[in-house]
């Protein structure tokens, strides 16, 4: 079983990740953890915040001279900006009577969780909700999704993102191929395959600045080299497609999640969806020339590129607030302002490729159990056998 | 804790359902499961399968005198064509070597889990796969989702569903208001809002009827009545938002997921999207005029309508069957033909809306905690107390 | 994840088991399950209920020609006493206003559920409690039990059980060896190695028929074949002590469990305790001369037989019965007497060995993996050659 | 829910716990904690590395002036000896070829998870698994029930521990109220009530130090206050007797666990073990003048003090050691030395009380619900009312 929680508030003194299952074995750089985080924090149109941050991990448990132990593995990555909010985030009962002392908060801001976990969890300070609700807290998702991914990647499973859509630009989200889309460099600025689009992408986000506005998007996930058969029809709560659709709804601002060709799909008859079968008698494959499924029949992986995208909302704090109302007086007043982003559709993208390779080595881990990396192989490389012979 | 499991095969002796975490004295009437499942029989394009079942409930546990006891409720639905699969369905050792005998199915069709089951279990009859990745396995799942219907029912919770789009009639998504959506009849052919409309579906369900093809489309399951604070954004297992895709999407042949405006929350600016907060001194309640969020912020539920569409990919079963590969002979072939509709849109919303009830209600249970209805409506009563009270 | 539960009421129609996660083709004998219950329905001791009762058991689901698909498997064991206790037990609203007539409960029995679960479930009739709470519900577990025997067995992995004590006889708990414990015939009165302790605990029974009084007692479980590697030390829920421990106190009536000599190692020095490794060149494994650890170090097997007891409180209800309170006059009355037996211990035994199967067989599929018995065997095999290699 | 986890090697750089459920407003007191701390450190027979640790917690999140905000409490305590092992434990890759450098650990201690733990995860460093096998962690599992308790303590729920057996003395285990255990100092020596045994129990312990030996012996953990409720009969998961019996079996040692007075009710008759039901009308409660059951029937609690033993074997680290085999040469040879104490009961027993307060907490939650403390303090004032209404 493999398992991740993260825990940290956005300027508490740290984030933190625990993910439990990895093999013992398997190899970990530092490094390439950081990279992962370094991705989550660029592209055009984010805020002040993230040139505060420059996430760096530090591991507290679980490896050892570089590799895992197979004990729960601890991610740390400090808040450098907590230095700047200790009186206001402490852990100590505090004296404060002032609200700005505290920064307490007490306008909601429309699309935050806000106002819903401050009627839920009784408090009126607000701030003691958004510290947890925001998006800060998937520093320590991609973090523990680099941890998945390096699993992976020994059994030569590799992960990309790239942005459809930004904010309407292009109307019609950006198809790409798997080659276009890993030759995105990591600092390119919006994530997209076409520098054309990306122009007019920055041009959209450069007019929603000036109008105080923000942007949402479309982005896309896509996993190569998987083999058939992770996930499971036989359960509701087995299948792989409703894992993923709850990994990737659950990163904040993302409504909708889509598989393959999923909108489209309603729209068509099957004679133009489904997608027909052939076998490759040199590889003794099953084939398809088409993907329209994404890589996922009846919650189970085919063995084509698994292909899911995630539609983020704008971000829901903006220059020019919104109405509110004061949660004292209940006069109508503007939504509180937190220093936040234009938009974050690219880093959505790489929050959303960790969701997404925690989530495959939870299934990875659950078909190929395996407590050190050299068993998990030799069980996936006899099934891998199997499959030819099949 | 509230949790469900389905068993049972489509063509075997019956389905069955456990739901577990029910409290004691909740009022079950059998009438009102068996209306759930004749409402997930019903629509315009289904095939002769629904003729033969006309699923009927029996309790097997947990119920006495009309009343939950707190123990695990088991449902069974006899599949009253079983009786024409007895020796094809045996659970005994049998001695046929005849496929068709045992009506064996060697070329999987494409849309499927025939493929990636029967390789990922390693059988050589997908029948070992299909019979279970059926959609007649959501009969399990409505009749447990009609305890949930009743278990949210003594909160004034409400849940509907409707058809927005089939086949691309209309080609933009109809929006309806919850008192439009409750007005649709049980046996209304399409579960559409609009005569006009579903008078053009049928058009397109009977051109797709003659060419053998088959159809998907887009429904929307609506919820009115829940509080805020369902669901939590601390931890990203624990939020709603995520919580619903999952149920969603594990519904045979849904392929996408949308909380509220979701799709065009991407495209749009975040001043069109947010739904700016209001207060009715009155009701001592936080209001919006808009409901884009579709009643979640933050993975919480907010008190507003909640609103979720699952885009269904037309039927994988064509009569005009499409391409596929003898798992014997290797050779090119086409696939299979097993019985079938054409379409099955409001059955899957009618399935979904039981998804969400048992997600809902699982959210209720964690919330309120309670072992008995009784203590369930006082500790809820309490928490609407406290709403006021903010 | 193999992962199990029953429902089911004592005098309800039936009692229903979901057992899932077994392989793919995995054979199943429905006679060996009946087998199994046969042996949890013999013992000397036992009451009238037994003889009613001849436990059959029936497949509603996961099997096919025999052999498991994947899918989750439904077992029903029909109550045959229920045919004189339908009204008592309809699931249909009831108009009896008579007491009698359901049959109601009222003065809760001393050491049973049935005041502790009144409160809680907030019932004013006590049976509501008691029916689920009735150890008949261990059939149910007995049954699926077998499958994961079933399993396990397929590994060369057999679990047996015998009395060591009952009611006092003998003082000191009986020590065996596997082939004395496995001697034990299935009708043997009271699964005793010693055909001498064997008359004395029959004559101590009698004795506590004649005075109206019950008895408790101490099983062991043994299960032969282990690997080492089963359980983690590397999080405390993942510890097999623990879960075993749980898995046969949750068995009605267990008060205390034990790992190998786990209350004789709390007296003695750490010398007298351990059991010192050696190593056995022919068969390249690591060995012990003594087991007083019972196969477990650190929550993990160790390769040696796995030894675990469990501790038998007296059957709670009495037929001369103890102290009660009227729950409706709140006088001091006698506790209801509901048909029982005088002991069960062998009963318990054979219960723990499900118990015991169940959790071993959710550890095996845990660290090997796999959909399918090959695939599952092909794991194992390689792990026992890195065993070998160590 | 309320889960929680720990992560951390003995010799790394911390250990840390994350526990999640606990409600917003729960005050936490820092001192509360690193009391707990204190308290699992204390005991004559301890070892040297009591006395480099003085554990301290720092809170990572979750905790805002001094107040639970509903999210992922993260607790860390610094290991003050890693400064001693920052080569041997570094998480970066190392270039040390010689054993001695890093400590490696090639000849298992018998008892330890050593051997089972090196074959499991295929290392031939077993200080791989002994760093997370080490009882040590524990300071985690006391770190997150200090809060636990802190919960349960707004509800008037107490929990308490003593040694009743140390190494043999006394023969049959102290029987002792709660009043006389409660008065029990932190920093006595070995959590005995009885001044005169615990003479005895140094002497013992000074004998066994002489002889390079070890010794365990019986803890029991005491709670006050409990409501009638927690836990259920209906599913064997969800009983509470099994869920304690997991949590303190999964404690490092614990070899057996018993409720109540379960070993000797095994070997009494019905008549002299079940605890005979009165009725006080002053307090509107169900009494009993015996709690032999330790407060829990059917798996639920009766409200009845909840008192549950736990039986630890001696500590597996002898300074005369046992025999072993190398884990290279196959020779046989002593077991490897890592330093430690002489015995550990009375911390044990401290370590026992955090695994109880969190079940318990767990358990509250489950049945109370609410995310504020004062929605499942108003929850839990409602259901004592039902229950004196009862």
């Amino acid at each position: 079983m493999l398992r991740y929680f993260t825990a940290g508030e956005s300027h508490g003194p740290a984030l933190v990740a625990i993910i439990e299952g990895l093999p013992a074995g398997l190899a970990v750089d530092t490094n390439y953890i950081n990279k992962q985080l370094y991705r989550r924090q660029k592209g055009y149109g984010r805020g002040h915040r993230q040139k505060i941050e420059a996430d760096q991990v530090q591991i507290l448990s679980g490896i050892r001279h570089g590799r895992c132990l197979g004990s729960p593995v601890t991610l740390l990555i400090e808040n450098l900006d907590h230095k700047n909010w200790q009186d206001v985030m402490s852990a100590k009962p505090t004296s404060f009577s002032d609200d700005k002392q505290v920064r307490r908060l007490k306008r909601p801001r429309p699309g935050h969780a806000d106002l819903a976990g401050g009627l839920k969890y009784q408090t009126r300070d607000l701030r003691d909700i958004l510290e947890r609700a925001s998006a800060r807290e998937t520093a320590a998702r991609v973090a523990a999704g680099a941890l998945a991914r390096l699993l992976l990647a020994e059994f030569k499973i590799e992960i990309a993102s790239h942005v459809v859509m930004l904010g309407g630009v292009p109307e019609a989200p950006i198809e790409a191929d798997w080659d276009s889309i890993v030759a995105i460099q990591d600092d390119e600025l919006l994530r997209c395959v076409d520098p054309q689009v990306t122009q007019k992408m920055i041009e959209r986000i450069d007019a929603a600045r000036t109008a105080g506005d923000t942007l949402g998007g479309i982005f896309e996930v896509v996993a190569r080299g998987l083999p058939a058969g992770l996930g499971s029809h036989t359960q509701w709560d087995l299948r792989l497609d409703g894992l993923l659709a709850q990994a990737v709804m659950s990163i904040q601002a993302v409504k909708a999640v889509e598989i393959g060709r999923g909108i489209v799909a309603a729209y068509l008859p099957g004679s133009q969806i489904h997608d027909e079968i052939g076998y490759n008698a040199k590889d003794k494959s099953f084939t398809r020339r088409t993907n329209r499924a994404g890589g996922l029949e009846g919650g189970i992986t085919n063995g084509q590129e698994l292909r899911i995208r995630g539609y983020l909302k704008p971000i829901s704090t903006l220059r020019r607030p919104l109405q509110s109302v004061d949660i004292d007086t209940k006069d109508v007043s503007i939504a509180a302002f937190e220093r936040s982003d234009i938009t974050a559709v690219p880093a959505a993208g790489v929050i959303a490729e960790a969701a997404v390779a925690l989530t495959l080595a939870a299934a990875f881990k659950t078909k190929f159990g395996g407590d050190s990396l050299e068993e998990m192989k030799a069980n996936y490389n006899s099934y891998l056998e199997m499959l030819k012979n099949f």
